[in-house]
């Protein structure tokens, strides 16, 4: 039974930047991939067409809000989580864990599991290991997480270890409950900041046989050097023949540095939610829609973008929409952040394939950090 | 030189129903046609091509809100509201004078003209019958309505007496002003709900070389019968050759009421402001997807219809979007709705060239009106 296939296709001579394709039940993901947030079953203002239709190959969603409503019975009932938004690809799940943590109101954290109240109406609820395993089984989930004990930034060291610990302990718990079910199930590295803690951590995790591991626990305030220095310590521990996944990350620059660095899989509503806040990315670096300098522009957002927004309409109608609060704001602009995004990811593929990853992202970021005219 | 040409393609026998063709600079609209309303400048929540996929053929925008934001000279500079917005079909824009009654602070209604104070920011603005033909000319519309003196109901009679003599004194101004541009130009009855002065003003005003004409100041509280007599006191005063625009109306069971009293043209706000707020329209009636009976409903909204939402979602999902409060529920919501509103006037066409338009109004709303299964 296969539940996922990894191959790395090429290799970059001088960075550890890697070129794959994982197989999954529902369809291939080309590596280095961005996989776009669809936290309650809807990427936010798009339809899966129009994802689709910029080369987007894999969802995100987030057990913790499908859990809390609709409720994954219900999407099991109606046939799965793809069948209930319609989209046909691949999706990961992440196992609720960090939104228990972030979002609902944290009553206890023990071995047993978490309890947390619901930050919709209060009520309580419990995510043990076992558990979430059985949501992200029902919501039918190409590529499930384990759940894991996250630490906020920063942390004192006995919190840490006790963190690494427990989410050794729980992912062997969740690869106990997936047992032989056809659904791939990813480890999820903690470690805080310090690299002792991050060795352990991937080292004890790598001893399982997930199908694939994520570097957890980053991207949630720490200094930038931090999170990269402890991504450097922990890809080398992880196998070469699994996808690697850094959650949560990050800007156009952070996917450039995380694939340089070995990861293939990423995901971030920044692109999506800057997006509905007028940010748009570039080429040339971030555009805030809403500034009057772009009241009578009538350039794209980007003239090297072909996304659809960028094809049919102005600066000066995106900031005109902006500025009424049209939906249709939402729309072109997630439209656009998105594109740049996967296009950049398509990019990136081919540089590595072409043997200029170095050079590619030398110049993307040159310009991206040159400035708009 | 050819603003508007209007051919009558057929007549229904038994009622005072005509499927016609009208055709204008930008393309040709077959009546009786359902123009979408985009406020400022967006069908709220859809894209142009959404809109030309379910057969729509001319929009409305509305002056008033165009002309405080962005700007008529803004949008006039950057080649007009069609490239401003990405739509290339006809356009048809109101005087403003409507929204200035109904959301500006009036401050003075003369001879001269509408003196209101802007709903954004309290600025106060003139709207006079040769400012609003510069405007619309301005906005690049195909079709523009006169500035019309609108009385709210119920108004006494003096005052509907001296609101159709204004209106007919504007709209003789705001031909003068269009002169021989190529722009369309439609007069607007007024009367409120007294027969008398309905007929005097639809009277005077077909004395004038209009392109076509439309009842105005009703849908505005009246009862539904009063709404339907005043339509039968004008209609017959109109000229045969020229189209007919019952403005603001209405429910789709109000369409076809309108239909058979010989109107070619209407406009509404309400399937697409229903819509957001998660009201739908299905051949078997009103539906409110935030009921609990649709929690775990996995048919469409409406088994006959052939829209994108009814082809790909569930009313279960289109319920969870809705109490999530995604914007995909607005999108898919508008897009039924008025996906129901065009479908029902491709219908009602039809049903006049094979001369069962009575047939056809009636098994429709005797379906409508059965309920929901």
């Amino acid at each position: 039974m296969t539940r996922l296939r990894f191959e790395v296709l090429a290799r970059d001579d001088r960075t550890a930047a890697r070129r794959g394709r994982v197989t999954l039940p529902r369809g291939t993901v080309d590596t280095p991939a961005f996989m776009p947030v669809g936290t309650a079953g809807s990427v936010k203002a798009m339809t899966p067409e129009e994802l689709a239709g910029m080369n987007t190959q894999i969802l995100l969603a987030n057990t913790y809000h499908l859990y809390l409503r609709p409720g994954h019975e219900l999407i099991g009932r109606l046939g799965g989580l793809n069948r209930f938004m319609h989209w046909d690809g691949p999706i990961l799940t992440d196992s609720g864990g960090f939104q228990a943590f972030s979002l609902g109101d944290l009553s206890d954290v023990t071995d047993a599991g978490v309890v947390f109240k619901s930050h919709l109406d209060g009520t309580k609820h419990t995510f043990t290991p076992e558990k979430v395993v059985e949501i992200q089984v029902a919501l039918g989930s190409d590529i499930a997480m384990v759940l894991d004990d996250c630490v906020s930034y920063p942390a004192d060291e006995q919190r840490v270890v006790e963190s690494v610990r427990r989410t050794t302990a729980w992912a062997a718990r969740c690869l106990k409950a997936r047992g032989e079910r056809r659904i791939a199930l990813f480890a999820i590295a903690q470690g805080g900041t310090l690299a002792r803690l991050r060795l352990e951590s991937a080292a004890t995790l790598t001893g399982l046989p997930f199908d694939g591991f994520a570097i957890g626990g980053l991207s949630v305030g720490e200094p930038k050097p931090e999170m990269w220095a402890m991504t450097e310590v922990t890809v080398p521990l992880l196998p070469e023949e699994k996808p690697r996944y850094l959650m949560g990350v990050g800007t156009p620059v952070d996917l450039l540095e995380g694939i340089e660095r070995g990861i293939d899989m990423f995901d971030c509503v920044l692109p999506s939610r800057t997006a509905r806040n007028g940010l748009l990315f570039t080429s040339r670096g971030k555009l805030v829609i809403k500034h009057a300098r772009y009241q009578r522009d009538d350039r794209p957002l980007d003239e090297s973008c072909s996304c659809y927004t960028c094809r049919n309409y102005s600066r000066a109608y995106l900031r005109h929409l902006y500025q009424a609060r049209e939906i249709l704001a939402s729309r072109l602009n997630t439209w656009h952040n998105l594109h740049f995004y996967q296009h950049l990811m398509a990019r990136a593929r081919q540089a590595i394939v072409f043997g200029r990853f170095v050079e590619f992202k030398r110049d993307f970021c040159e310009t991206f950090h040159a400035g708009l005219q």
